[in-house]
């Protein structure tokens, strides 16, 4: 099979492919796969509606059936909930004015109450690696459609596990963002103030992009939340795992070796790992089925259900009609109970910049789950009910194949509006584990694979002097949200002089002549670090532009010339640690 | 009466007074007042336990009796509850170290259910203004204690509005922070969502004083939230009002007449009213007794009040009781409700600075609620009870005397943590309606009162080219967050130059020799605009520090010495405007 990325799509189309050409083709490999149970909806006039430009042009995409496609039936999975929408989804509407075109409503579990793909009434998709096995759900079609490469990315939604299940059943990547980021409306809730829309790729980096472009407030979305601005974390990080007494015996021996290559993979890449407390996260994910969330489901299709449609799910109908039995004050108890779980889990991110995990603990048969539906739905959901309820971000990625040839997968997390971050080192550790890129026969290493473009807002400044790493003033600029991104060397531009006062400073002017270079660091900040940090230096010294010895203009520390006029020149030192150590 | 006030206090203590003889003071006027439906618990040793050293050495507080304080025993008004507490509230901690000394434990309605004062076993506190009108609840007893000038300041809390309507029944001011912004960790839970620690005082800017002292993030409290950064408006602010279909007939006819006379004295002061959709608000309002809240208060009280305690209040535990008839199913669909009432309010936010309202729409006597304890504590909410659902600071103020000589209040509103905005402009109309300050026999321009001292984090930047007012790129420092501060001129030891380039900008360099003053405009900026304003600038013009001709040195626009050097110099235009106009 070809590659099955977008930069491959966009590559082909350089080359002078056009966007029709891209999803007539993804129309024949559909019907080629052949799985009725996979698409509950499926467009004919896809190839007429393709946008010519934009940056999924010629995208096919994939939407599950509880997101709304203006003019293709909703049903949720179930045939007599179904409703014909006349607008799109936000998400959906975005991604096709970025150039996507909707090609077909997937099958889930009904309702996106699941996490195994085999409570449908249209059947069970059929798993690329191993018919025998679940799909995974509730996204189970979503994941299907682009593991068997018959689309470069699809939408799922994500309240349990839902957008990361079946990423991992299939050996690609599922992006659940942080609650809010995405809009959910024009989806069918699940539990309203969990459910996020989600999006499976190929790699990290496709389902970045389809996300970044789906991604925005919309007032028409109560849930809805506007991204602040965090400047996220560079270089080595600290990557939280669980004690052993979490995992073995609750995940299967060859689920665990696999997590555990990928965890020598994250080392292999410089960043160390952190045994933390893993318990407030256990026991929040208890919280989703034990609790009262389930009631949340009951509010969104308990009285639908009441009617006994003939389409309903006897497993799913049974779970959300027991939101009735559930009080206000169990709802609240809840509620105050995952507050204080919330506060447990802050002090571990504290610790801790990503928490990684296998993101199922098991890969049970479709035979299986159909003998136990519910015990296995439970265990699927082990390490994947806390995310939205502790509010964190989730990145699901391929880690490779048990001995037996079927996928194991890995999920990062991090706290909300970190998905950047989540999106960097997910890159880096797909490029590392080299896993089969879902049912395709490729891996990353055979494709020619961008890295995401991750922009967290964060302003460059150069420093030269006492906010430098170890001198007095660094551990301000940590605390300013500072991130160190690396050695700098200025144009020969400047020269340098030793301010008087305490701590002592260096003074950089831009000369027109007999400039020199002179080293510094670079580090990241948030916006307000940066306005932060002007407020509390100085005159003569300030904040204008760097130039670079590499040519880049950078903010950074520079000195009034009035204010450097007489004082010693220390340029020929080259670097404020050499003129400290006296050289 | 003397001035009963913190900064007379501070004067006193000043003038050789030492806090010992202010707290003794205090308890001789507890003991003079003679009111024992006041305080539940008063403490012998307050005097001993005095600091005598803080802002607050010598302030004896008035603590409400849900509120814990290490010692004295909680009964939240229902002598069978009682425990007594071996640490302080956090809040109580905070203000203890700041030297304040907790001298009772004062009366409320049971539970901190109701807004009256009326639903105690101990009684009702009688109002220094008129003992047959209520006192106003839920924080009777600490409203009284101010308002008949006993202490300085009190605690209180305020969940649907009692710490609001108590102030407005005895002409004293009742701080209502942002939720989550003082800490209720030792707090007997009403509404644990939305329970607030609230704070009486004579004035604005002892209330603020006390509640700043009080406030901060206390990881203990899982309801605590972080502070973030809000730029506040400066000048005239848009004070959003209802239209008269919202009052007239709704708000007793005397009550709506000082209303009206504040809105007054707030155009007076230069600030302009706008018309507002209320009805978000209303319908906000009219959740917090019909919807599943009332839910809330029966996780925290309904299995004490189960065992049928003789001390209960039959009212109180009439309401509590009937939380256990709400459904799971309510009280998710109460929060989708609010959800959508919020984005409603957040769009009325849009053209309002400042909301305000009537804080009670009638006093009635305490025979009258008597006579109809649920009909008129429904009235007294009408424009309390959406603040903490809505997720707003309030402030209430007195707002002068009706005709029968009984107080009249206002209540100024503003979203989340605009608290400092509440008490800027509630510091001004409150000497603007010289209001009596409780039933001390003193208005506020009797005593010298002081401002209070408002930090909300931003950074003034003086500028003076292309971001002054009407020129093109002031409404990008709008869009940061931007306010003008005002007109500036710098000190005389600029000259500024004519950069080339689009558009056409100022540049000022400071000189040795032959420099001038050069006039500009001073704005406020949050630290997040300030960096992002500095990311836009490009050399040779950076952010420094500016001398101003009255001494100040500020952050400002500064011009590199090199790039200034042979540009044409417009330093005798005085000002960039003067210099567009050719002068």
């Amino acid at each position: 099979m070809s590659d099955p990325t977008i930069p491959a799509l966009r590559a082909r189309l350089a080359a002078g492919a056009t966007p029709a050409v891209e999803l007539r083709a993804a129309g024949e490999r559909i019907r080629a796969w052949n799985d009725p149970a996979l698409f509950i909806h499926l467009s004919d006039d896809g190839v007429q509606r393709g946008a010519d430009s934009g940056p999924l042009a010629g995208v096919a995409l994939a939407v599950k059936d509880n997101i709304d496609v203006a003019g293709m039936p909703t049903t949720a999975g179930c045939p007599e909930f179904a409703y014909t929408p006349t607008a799109d989804a936000t998400v959906v509407a975005r991604l096709r004015a970025a150039g996507a075109v909707p090609v077909g409503k997937t099958n889930l579990d009904q309702f996106a109450t699941g996490l195994v793909g085999v409570r449908s009434p249209h059947g069970v998709p059929r798993n690329p690696w191993d018919a025998a096995l679940i799909p995974g759900g509730s996204s189970s079609g979503s994941a299907c459609a682009v593991a068997a490469g018959l689309v470069p990315a699809a939408l799922g939604t994500d309240t349990a596990g839902s957008g990361r299940v079946p990423a991992a059943c299939t050996s690609i990547v599922g992006l659940k963002p942080t609650k809010g980021w995405l809009s959910t409306t024009g989806v069918v809730p699940a539990v309203r103030s969990l459910d996020c829309v989600s999006v499976f790729a190929h790699t990290v980096s496709d389902a970045w992009q389809v996300a970044t472009l789906a991604a925005g407030f919309d007032a028409s979305d109560p849930f809805s939340r506007r991204r602040p601005e965090t400047a996220l974390p560079q270089g080595a990080l600290r990557i939280g795992i669980p004690t052993d007494d979490e995992l073995v015996g609750v995940v299967d021996e060859v689920l665990l070796i696999a997590y555990r290559a990928a965890l020598a993979g994250l080392t292999s890449l410089g960043h160390r790992l952190v045994p933390i407390d893993y318990s407030p996260f256990r026991e929040a994910a208890e919280l989703l089925y034990d609790g009262a969330w389930v009631a949340e489901r009951t509010t969104a299709v308990g009285d639908f259900l009441a009617g006994a449609p003939a389409g309903a799910d006897a497993t799913v109908a049974g779970i959300i009609r027991g939101g009735h039995h559930h009080s206000a004050l169990a709802a609240w108890r809840g509620t105050y109970r995952l507050a204080h779980l919330a506060r447990a889990a802050e002090a571990q991110w504290l610790r801790t910049d990503v928490l990684c995990l296998p993101t199922i603990v098991t890969h049970p048969t479709v035979a299986a789950v159909r003998a136990d539906p519910l015990g296995l739905n439970s265990r699927l959901g082990r390490f994947t009910n806390f995310a939205n309820l502790l509010d964190t971000c989730a990145l699901a990625i391929p880690a490779g194949l048990t001995p037996a040839g079927s996928p194991a997968g890995v999920t990062l997390f991090a706290p909300a509006w970190h998905d950047g971050l989540l999106a960097r080192i997910g890159h880096e550790l797909q490029l590392r584990l080299d896993a089969p890129l879902g049912a395709t026969g490729l891996r990353p290493s055979q494709i020619a694979i961008v890295p995401p473009v991750i922009d967290d807002g964060a302003i460059a400044v150069a420093l030269f002097g006492a906010h430098l790493s170890g001198q007095p003033l660094n551990p301000r600029l940590v605390a300013l949200g500072g991130r160190l991104a690396g050695a700098i060397r200025t144009a020969p531009e400047y020269r340098c002089v030793l301010l008087p006062g305490t701590p002592a400073r260096p003074g950089l002017v831009r000369v027109a002549d007999h400039g020199a270079s002179f080293a510094g660091e670079l580090w990241r900040l948030p916006a307000a670090g940066v306005g932060r940090l002007l407020s509390e230096i100085s005159a003569p010294l300030g904040l204008g532009t760097i130039r670079l010895d590499d040519g880049r203009c950078v903010a950074g520390f520079l000195c009034e010339a009035l204010g450097a006029a007489g004082q010693r020149d220390i340029t020929t030192s080259g670097s404020w640690r050499d003129f400290l150590a006296g050289r």
